[in-house]
């Protein structure tokens, strides 16, 4: 699995809006996965959670993520990206959800009572597939 | 999260042809995720994977998976599973990796020259969102 950056094209790719999966490693090891928005900036992948995710809890003790990228169109081109939460603080104006349902949605986050969270995952490693083989790394 | 078995109306969105991702541990104890087709029979899950895949090395050393599958007409609709590999055998006919292909593409796996392992999965738990809520629990 190539160390980052990625390549332009995955670069392109991750920008768009694309459905997302975010694992985590939960208290006993075992893996937990759950479908998420995400936003991609300068090598960097934005998550957000409501206070009361259990990935938040999990992401707390293990800072290690995958985050698996599909294309909405033909899931057989997907990205799968490996790396770390290093930052993770509270989203106190909802200024991150509102980025990410703006992103996915064309309009600010709907529900405003919540306390929420934003990571910031930095990548140690990403693949990729592309139909048919992987998708090219460079 | 309930324990299994899913509701009736997950049962039947399983059965669909679903995008989705699972989730295995590598040998560091990290996180690993990537798309998969798979199959659902009985409350267990068949995944297949070609001789190379790095998670068949992370499922032989830990079995514990994690799979998320997506609506694919609207992504807002997905159901997570916990669980467990409980069977990981080589597909020697290819029948498996054929009823995988038949059921995403029509017609059986065009590439018949490689080495590919079966997994079935069994479940602890699952979790589902439905649009702006949680999935239904009963």
């Amino acid at each position: 699995m190539p160390p980052p950056p990625v390549s332009d094209d995955v670069d392109a790719f991750l920008a768009n809006p694309n459905p997302a999966v975010v694992a985590s490693v939960r208290g006993d090891g075992s893996p937990h996965s759950v479908a998420t928005w995400y936003d991609w900036e300068g090598g960097r992948v934005l998550l957000n959670m409501d206070e009361n995710r259990l990935r938040l809890g999990f992401m707390r003790r293990d800072p290690r993520v995958a985050l698996t990228v599909l294309d909405g169109a033909d899931w057989s081109r997907h990205i799968s990206l490996l790396g770390r939460v290093v930052t993770l603080e509270e989203d106190l104006d909802l200024r991150d959800i509102d980025r990410l349902a703006v992103r996915y949605t064309g309009g600010p986050f709907r529900r405003r009572d919540r306390h929420r969270f934003s990571a910031w995952v930095e990548l140690d490693a990403w693949h990729g597939w592309a139909g048919g083989g992987p998708w090219p790394t460079g």
